[in-house]
């Protein structure tokens, strides 16, 4: 009895499979972009490329505290036989300098100092010495151009310094800052309306709502977007009510770049949900049940050019469908690569397994031991169970060509948490 | 010249001795804690254990739609030999089931329904078949407890779920929803008071400002406290006049957990801000040069407990030794870990090298490659060149023992930007 392991579903489909149909069905436009303040813009993605128009740094300074020289003049210096200079003047930091530095003279600066006309190095203070009647010895020689940071060596006009789609860090906003924006085009947040649908759903648990669930997908959901840099719309709990959820789903359409349904799409309930997006537009759904444990009963619809993913109801089905299809299409629609999460190697304790076909998510505790890093697969694996993502902090990823990983045996473990040693 | 190399500090510390004593210095209080919503708080540290006084799921659940069903009636269900049920009624989802199920009868369920009183297992619909005058036939047999999600089974009361200090995910906020907290108390975000010195500062470039520089540092410290889930307070611009850097540092003592300042700190300058600091309290300067490249003119300070951080001028240096130095100390403020950075291996494309006895970080290009990752590193490294971080995607780490690495060896990378291919 095959629809035993399918659960009903008539067509299940492979992951990769599934992704690429559902990308391939939507309709891609150019991310709508917007004007933020530079000091606001961490982690957004970036709208456009960035050339700089200027030179930094804009003149020529030191990297070091010392003196100003021509390097010709103290080319031979050496312990045994030091040079003196004369000491010119001094270049004071966020003043400009016009002492021209003559032959044998030598100008004060400080790290961040102006060089002044015709130095063309700096020696480093500690390699000399002062002596009175504003002399200085030198006791090594220098280089041209040593200690000096030459005006537009990081940036000059033309460099580009930052490219469309990448997330803004601490120091891409600093150069944004160092060439004078003050204000930069990034990303508009990808909306993303969230649905939950249920008869058995509560907002938060009542004495008198026995037989009721609180509905836990639409905060997960949420939280998860946020993630990503989009923008969560909560549009509510709808009944299992095919108009009201219609109703609801055509008010994504117009005011959400993504929908995000959860539960309603088990073959045996009702299938209410993909018979809603089917009736909304084409083409419709175009995959329900994804060869994968949890999820399977995900659906992947496309109407009217845009992205709506029916997740399964139990949240922690519902999170790992969101990990494999809904973090592609959110870093897709917004322009950018999807968030690095780190993956460690880690021995596991106990074999794993997955139905042959199916790509299986199995959550595991990382935990640091004198052997570095084990994991240790939880004993309630079941989608019903929220705490087996609760007291996670990893995923194992089982391929669908591998029957299991045997105990002892080094994986790839997605970290999810906090590992405690 | 022994002092060539420590750029004239006269005791130079090793990274972790620094850091030892540094954060042996500091009078740790328990982190203050405050409440907020559930929905907001994402990513904050948990400010208490939290256990459960709740069975999740409340009742005895369905996890599959089918049948609720005596297990003893169907245990000789086969394929050749189905059982026939009488269907008694059916268990909705979301209401309260008072349906009785006497011998040889079965209650229609769904995923989610209540179990009804004396059915103990659940029969799939896939392996049923419905038959007129409300009867189902059975063609296999089923376990006691099978597909039932019992209750307390994901929580029972006692239960720890989730641990103080760890950093609330999109689960944890679940899982609270679900306990029926609608506030959480989390640890107030420590606030980080951020100061640059330097007269040739200014915030944003103006056409009159030659031998000015626009100060990055703010910037950069507040967003690299916010990623950490701290409170950047930005203290603005001191000029270097001691009466002025100790003005406002002796302010931030009073309303931050932390002092971040940078410059005014290497030797040959003025050392104004280390003699500020002294100035304040004891026990004042620890560490004043770090044996690190970048960032060797850092300072670690305490003054009536409270931790500053003197950072090198340079946005590169501050950056690398607020990783360092800052990082480790906000996340043991906040009682927690520090957020875990992805770390890869990668094969060296050139060549890297650093002082011996420092710990040296190597920015560099990440590269997907068909060999695997390649990390490249990046031509200019000085501490002056902004695009030395903004150019990069990873950190390599060279100890102080190891001289350096060779190209073809396979190292560390610390991943700090997205990796193309």
């Amino acid at each position: 009895m095959n629809h035993l392991r399918t659960e009903g579903f008539q067509n299940v489909t492979k992951v990769d499979d599934a992704l690429r149909i559902f990308l391939g069905a939507i309709q891609w436009r150019a991310p709508k972009t917007e004007s933020v303040n530079v000091a606001e813009a961490l982690g957004r993605v970036l709208g456009e490329d960035i050339a700089s128009h200027q030179f930094i740094p804009a003149e020529d300074r030191s990297v070091m505290d010392g003196y100003a020289v021509r390097s010709a003049d103290i080319a031979n210096a050496s312990e045994e036989h030091p040079i003196a200079l004369e000491v010119a003047g001094e270049s004071r930091i966020g003043e400009v300098c016009r002492i021209v530095v003559k032959a044998r003279q030598a100008v004060t600066v400080a790290t961040g100092s102006m060089i002044p006309p015709e130095a063309d190095a700096v020696v480093m203070v500690e390699i000399t010495r002062i002596l009175p009647d504003r002399k200085v010895v030198v006791y090594a020689p220098t280089t041209p151009d040593q200690n000096i940071s030459k005006r537009g060596e990081d940036v000059s006009p033309g460099t580009l310094v930052l490219r469309k789609g990448q997330r803004l860090r601490a120091q891409d906003l600093a150069i944004l800052r160092a060439m004078g924006f003050a204000k930069v085009r990034v990303v508009r947040r990808s909306r993303i309306g969230i649905i939950s649908t249920g008869n058995e759903l509560v907002n938060l648990p009542g004495k008198r709502d026995v037989g009721k669930v609180v509905d836990l997908n639409r905060q997960i959901l949420s939280a998860m977007s946020e993630e990503l840099g989009a923008q969560p719309m909560d549009l509510g709990i709808a009944r299992d009510d095919e108009s009201g959820i219609i109703r609801i789903l055509r008010k994504a359409l117009r005011s959400c770049d993504v929908i995000l349904i959860t539960a309603g799409s088990s073959v045996g309930r009702k299938d209410l949900v993909p018979e809603c997006i089917n009736r909304l537009g084409k083409p419709g759904m175009l995959v329900h049940g994804v060869a994968m444990r949890p999820s399977l009963p995900t659906g992947l619809a496309v109407v009217g050019g845009k992205p709506i993913l029916s997740l399964p109801g139990f949240p922690v089905s519902a999170m790992i469908a969101f990990r494999v299809f809904g973090r592609p299409l959110i870093a897709r629609l917004m322009g950018t690569g999807e968030p690095s999460e780190p993956v460690v190697k880690a021995v596991l304790k106990e074999r794993i397994s997955g139905p042959e076909g199916y790509r299986t998510f199995v959550r595991v505790m990382l935990r640091k031991t004198l052997d570095g890093l084990v994991a240790e697969p939880l004993k309630l694996q079941r989608a019903s169970l929220l705490m087996s993502m609760v007291a996670a902090n990893g995923i194992v990823t089982i391929p669908e060509h591998v029957e299991a990983f045997d105990a002892g045996q080094e994986v790839d473990v997605a970290v999810i948490g906090e590992i405690a040693s």
